[in-house]
């Protein structure tokens, strides 16, 4: 099936939404000397430590897609659930692409309906609720569990990983336990790697080179996909697409860099420290997910040693049409001009659903909205609200995918990861790191480790602030029995 | 049982924080002539058209409670699905309460699990796909079907009334098909109620003065509430817990009006245009998305007349802990100081999940994590990111529930309208209306009449900017087959 995703950017531009929130082609091209330099230190990183480039390769991959797959349909045939125990980047792609590829009441389909694969489950925090609760639904003993962590040291994954293992060797035995496990992570330094090689567990691999949030098109991603029974070559050979047309140094040719122009510009230039995406596809509701997580840590970073250290990065919102029409929209037309919006728009959709005039005689006035397929509306609110930003001069960029199916939604994937890498670039910041996020690491491990441990030199900090944090009284609301 | 909703803003205060981006008290103690005029103008709005405050209130609701409680148990009784039809504040406060009081899985238990009650959906999108699929799951002869808007205008409402109509109609003749459908709408001026009266549809009412996003504790919420055989009389006892507290003029002992103005002078005085909501709990992970409409919709507003004219509101944010430690984090703590975040924690889960030992022997290092409940890990991680974010300088505050149940549920969510309706006052715009709404909905609309109809005067300008638009061509990826 032949690919097509599109670039619209016109609603960004001065000549639709006006000279004081618009971009125009000058800016644009006025940043083309950086946008050459960017590029350059995209190819750097791309030819040393920065690995995702290169999955988009349908031709180098073909051995291992076709093992991927095959673990895939041997996993499906052998479990009634799927469990994937895993946390940011190893939950967000897979719980996108389940949403995008598969039915969307899927887990409430019965076995035929699901085509004879697993349910399938995204446990990605550690509530003690929410995977007791799984556990009444998804019984250990008739269950496979995904234990996906790049370092293989991620405390909420290893901790749902002891737990569960409890929980199947309880039914089946401490031996058979193993085959209700299969593990994925860093080929080179993930503690999990002796582990299955030396008790006996299943597992895949994904290279070090490859960061979390890069990682949908690695095992990572296309396991979960191979369990659900989805293309995972086709998925593949969208990425190849993308990155065929993502790779040139033409901005203007290159829609993946020049999304990631347009939103810089827009952040550095006309101060829209939000960017909105907002599909209007269920399907596609969890493509915001991924990318938030995907804009936020690339690109939320320190820049600069202090005291000339610059917070850079905008804050991604996940919104979804027409829904938000009737919660956000009403601060996106008449609140702070601060945001530049992602619309991610279907041209053809897999079902129809016609709205009939059965009503008409009881209920005047509204027959226009009868006679016609549902989606006659969503596409007109759609149209309703752009239109509505653009008078109110809000800029915005389309992408449209012509259906959702494996190829778009892997040529979508890839195409965002390349406008945040180079995004990442033009801010002049790693985007491939995550250093903000070890002081909370350090200070959970301490509390947990207690005193005694090497880590306890954060416990003493932690003692303090929360004794002299407490200078004004809790205000409650309370009742007696 | 007894309630206790504490609201601890020490995090939001310069003592903690430091001075740049922390409160001090005197900038609390200098909004409060500010503060009067404010709780004044609520109480003039409560006197006449703002009705949602009078709603907490056991006593003077007793027979209305009981009647929506026996229609809830008479329609579980006697359909195997329950699906909402509404969007916007029709939807989000059912979905919220569902989340925080349902089995996390509920929909996926057998009728047992469920107590005898049926499946429940809430249909909140005109998506195609989205109702097929839902019609595959739910079949219209064993479906009941909440029509809810309080207009009784909403286009993607009435849409889905027609086409299930019909779809019911089909299976069981038009006049049953009357019984599948409740329709909850407004009591004086919505066009669903001389349909009800003259046609014979069940309807419940909610009054003119209570608006979409503060109507959860009308019908529009208690009767999903009481099909799920939640305990309704016990949302509306902690709603009116909350409104005793809530209710003073005093904002030191006010925690609705205390929050409202941290969050007002965090945006006007120290630039936070973002707010977000980041619960520790997976049940109530959905009050953040509730809460989005409610701060959005309500304090996003023009004030002042053109060339004057001021665009205000914070862009709320919806995350999740610990989920969202591997997503968001980075930006939050790295990221521009640009935010204010309201952290939800609940003392006492419903569930314990312990993490066992046995992997202890095959994976070393990790000996810490086993031996205790995951819950001591999900409080050591929120103890971790609230730290790293005030080392960051970063201001928070936190509301701690004891427990969730149906009175800590309704006391927060009227915490949080209230809260909403006082920044409202602050800002010195009407939190109660929506008028940025309506270009996209005329648009919409007559894109659906077409020619000929008295809203066609917006076509010819739809048509216009359509062909404008388009300046610069699409960039495509683009295969063939």
């Amino acid at each position: 099936m032949p690919i097509c995703i599109e670039f619209d950017y016109n609603n960004a531009m001065a000549e639709v939404v006006g000279p004081r929130h618009g971009l125009t082609r000058q800016l644009l091209e006025d940043l083309k000397e950086r946008a050459a330099k960017s590029h350059k230190a995209f190819l750097e990183r791309r030819a040393t430590d920065v690995g995702f480039f290169k999955l988009a390769n349908t031709a180098g991959r073909a051995k291992e897609l076709q093992e991927l797959a095959a673990l895939g349909d041997s996993i499906a045939a052998a479990c009634e659930n799927f469990v994937i125990l895993g946390i940011g980047g190893s939950a967000l792609g897979p719980a996108c692409v389940q949403r995008a590829l598969g039915h969307l009441y899927y887990n409430l389909l019965d076995k035929a309906g699901r085509n004879n694969r697993p349910r399938i489950f995204v446990l990605d925090n550690i509530d003690p609720e929410f995977a007791a609760e799984l556990s009444d639904v998804a019984p250990p003993e008739n269950t496979c569990y995904n234990v996906i962590t790049k370092s293989g040291t991620t405390p909420e994954t290893l901790s749902q990983f002891m737990a569960f293992y409890d929980c199947v060797a309880a039914k089946v035995g401490p031996q058979k336990a193993k085959e209700h496990f299969v593990i994925t992570t860093n080929e080179v330094k993930s503690p999990l790697l002796p582990l299955a090689r030396d008790f006996g567990f299943r597992f895949c691999t994904m290279p070090d080179s490859v960061g979390g949030r890069f990682s949908e098109l690695t095992a990572v991603g296309l396991l979960p996909a191979a369990v659900a029974g989805f293309n995972i070559v086709e998925m593949v050979r969208g990425a190849e697409a993308a990155a065929a047309v993502c790779d040139s140094p033409d901005l203007f040719a290159n829609p993946a860099y020049l999304n990631g122009a347009i939103h810089y510009l827009a952040d550095t230039v006309l101060h829209k420290n939000i960017s909105v995406m907002m599909p209007y596809s269920e399907a596609l509701r969890d493509v915001a997910d991924w990318y938030r997580q995907l804009w936020a840590e690339s690109l939320g970073k320190r820049r600069g040693e202090k005291p000339h250290e610059v917070c850079v990065g905008q804050t991604p919102v996940r919104a979804l049409g027409t829904t938000d029409q009737h919660s956000q929209v009403q601060l996106y037309v008449d609140g702070p001009n601060d945001k530049i919006f992602t619309f991610l728009c279907v041209k053809k959709f897999r079902r129809e659903f016609p709205v009939t005039g059965g009503l008409n005689a009881m209920l005047q006035g509204y027959e226009y909205l009868s006679g016609r397929d549902i989606q006659d509306l969503f596409e007109a609110e759609f149209i309703g609200t752009e239109y509505a930003l653009k008078l109110a001069e809000r800029p915005s960029v389309r992408i449209t995918l012509e259906r959702v199916d494996e190829a778009h939604i892997g040529g979508l994937l890839f195409f965002l990861m390349v406008q945040t890498a180079f995004a990442g670039m033009l801010y002049g910041i790693n985007p491939f790191d995550q250093p903000g996020v070890e002081t909370g690491k350090n200070v959970a491990r301490a509390l947990m480790k207690g005193e005694g441990s090497p880590d306890a030199q954060w416990l003493a900090d932690i003692r303090t602030y929360q004794r002299e944090r407490l200078r004004y009284p809790a205000v409650a609301i309370r009742t007696g029995a």
